[in-house]
């Protein structure tokens, strides 16, 4: 792509592209809709055939004919570990410290509740102010049922969390990429000058796992937790995943403590007793036929690395950048990303005061992308099926919708949507 | 059945018996597999027919090819309260009172937080000392949390229950059928004996959702959770539910608050503000393929009454001691269950030094049972497809195994495996 930043960019030099690029294949390893640029993998990912069969295997194999000897046969009794361990590569684990339950939310209750039982003493959870707002209430949540002399949240603009960073801090929870603006933090950096005041850090991978290469152990982190719908492509609502840094395993305890989360759930013991690391933070029955689907939806990782993946990521969204500009869009919208591709995750957020309805004319057209309160025109790559042609594609039609009367005269109606 | 306490029951009346069930029809809603005596519902429920279907369409349609659209065109956004609402008039519950979401185990986190801050002053839980594992470690996991002074769990046995409600109970947590005796409490008298004490009481319907009658707003209950792969037949794993009375709910919060309990959750507010009645109990995006298929295998339930299957349930648990007598099996396993069906649910225990061989040699024989540590054979009954001659075959094969050789030596044999 080194050329690419010289003259116009033609549709010739982008189909190009496309041909020489070496995820081409894995565009069928997926059943995506016919006529549509799906630019919505960083709110729910495209369906992988694998899935489309284990979907099947499940329900009428294991569950409609094996039935209750499937948690053997079938080992679903070890799916969240053995999904875990296929999600621990993605994301920089050794093994041994990523198990598959639950939701997102549920998964930083545990980790907030534990973390801060290992801070005697502190007692503020310092978070970013436009961090996704569930990471916000989990602490709200533990905030009200503890009271706020327990724990309490304390929240930073970007760029004050640094400075947030001192020993009356319990932990800091940070979302590696922000859901907005796609900004990516420096993970190492913050992770370290976390510890250097004693805090324990999360991590929230929900737009990064699958995203961008994750280097939790290198980065010395202490928990993280993540999605299993988004980049990964596990479905609707498809279980999460949640990571322990093996250190700090044998000190950890968590309070959502379930029977699958017991040493020996089938003693049925009157007393928990914790399971072996990470395995403790298992609750209830997992919801099986969802994480057999996302453990289908793993195998498309499995003949590449997140290197090619975050190296078709920077260039798609760099050839969206310079068409972006090649257009003259910025006259119009407002690039809310970073534009150096270093800082910047697998997407692409635009500001426009009409955002929505800039939304609903490109969905109108069967390019998918997302809004976002309040201004947000948010574009999601996903290198597995992202065409570079799709770039050109969507560019093209922003462009006709901004330059279209309907949209300018949309301008001065502010509930107009351009349909 | 007024004729069945006389002489000995043939194969011949039996059989008549199935032929003249009005519920007999509801055998073919389910993909049951070939030459297989399935008496584990109560562990894992079968596979409804409508459930394939469903699977289907939610992966490979809704998924595949709607993807991101879906949650308003298929409106997965409401697919937990319309669950939910399914669900209720199993329960005996009015509208807006039940969701589908997380597991019991998370679902009884949320519960007990949330009484608990409404008892001011009281830190007791009271449960029994034999209920579901999973129960009473939810009470020990919020113990750890809060300190033995906020909260503490108090064990008592099935007789010891009533005495034990006093005015320093802060919460009634009990499982409605005991998962492995199969009693059934007194809803009604226990639910108001504690009210009396202005205690808060929590039901666990695992075993009674589905399987018996229950009537919760008429018993006046306060809370109560249930589970959806068991009798509901929703699948491995399948997502729970959740009641929360109408009479609390404005008073009720409760910690585990993600954005999907959120009164808004596309707003992305930096501060939670819970939503409206019970779907503030609502967390994280909900696993949209096991609960769609939930909401499918419900829809058998459709054409029939809890009393229809209430009424079959019982005939097949008294044909089971009918014939355990007349086999003179009672000689060498004791009955657990209770001997007088308005006290037992949907379900046969028997105790065995040797209960793990009987349940290894009936599953060898394809007749499907569970065991339950230390003693226990454990026989489910789903009236919607147990048939009466499965009763007369499991019961045939019990005897024979009782009186098998290799059996007799295997008593003999502490770690013997009758197959």
């Amino acid at each position: 792509m080194s050329n690419m930043n010289t003259s116009p960019l033609t549709i010739q030099a982008i189909t190009e592209l496309d041909q020489n690029d070496p995820l081409r294949h894995k565009r069928d390893a997926f059943a995506l809709p016919a006529k549509t640029i799906y630019l919505d993998g960083n709110s729910l990912g495209a369906l992988p055939k694998t899935a489309i069969q284990r979907a099947k295997t499940v329900v009428e194999d294991q569950w409609g004919t094996d039935l209750i000897a499937s948690w053997n046969k079938h080992q679903w009794i070890d799916l969240p570990v053995r999904v875990g361990e296929k999600i621990a590569p993605l994301i920089g684990a050794q093994p041994g410290q990523v198990v598959c339950c639950d939701s997102i939310s549920v998964n930083l209750f545990k980790l907030l509740s534990g973390a801060l039982s290992l801070q005697a003493g502190r007692t503020k959870i310092v978070s970013q102010q436009d961090n996704f707002p569930t990471d916000l209430y989990m602490v709200q949540g533990l905030q009200s049922m503890l009271g706020a002399d327990k724990c309490h949240l304390h929240l930073a603009n970007e760029e004050d969390i640094e400075a947030a960073l001192d020993e009356s801090v319990a932990v800091l929870l940070l979302t590696q990429v922000n859901f907005r603006s796609g900004r990516i933090h420096d993970m190492q950096r913050l992770t370290e000058l976390a510890h250097q005041q004693g805090i324990l850090v999360i991590w929230d991978l929900a737009h990064s796992a699958g995203a961008i290469p994750v280097h939790l152990d290198q980065c010395n982190v202490d928990f993280a937790v993540g999605c299993g719908y988004k980049y990964l492509n596990g479905g609707p609502g498809a279980p999460a995943f949640i990571y322990i840094a093996k250190r700090l395993q044998s000190r950890f305890s968590q309070p959502i403590s379930g029977w699958m989360g017991h040493s020996n759930p089938f003693a049925f013991d009157v007393d928990y007793q914790a399971g072996e690391g990470v395995t403790q933070c298992l609750a209830g029955t997992p919801a099986i036929i969802s994480m057999s689907i996302l453990d289908a939806a793993l195998d498309v990782f499995s003949d590449v690395s997140m290197q090619q993946i975050r190296q078709k990521s920077i260039e798609l969204t760099e050839l969206f950048i310079r068409l972006f500009k090649q257009f003259n869009l910025d006259a119009a919208l407002t690039l809310l990303s970073p534009a150096e591709s270093i800082h910047r995750g697998s997407q692409i957020a635009l500001c426009h005061p009409h955002a929505y309805a800039i939304c609903q004319a490109l969905i109108a057209d069967k390019i998918i992308v997302d809004y976002r309160a309040p201004d947000v025109v948010r574009f999601g790559f996903t290198p597995l099926y992202t065409q570079y042609v799709d770039i050109y594609h969507t560019l093209c039609k922003l462009n006709e919708i901004i330059n279209a009367e309907s949209f300018l005269q949309a301008k001065f109606n502010k509930r107009a949507k351009v349909t």
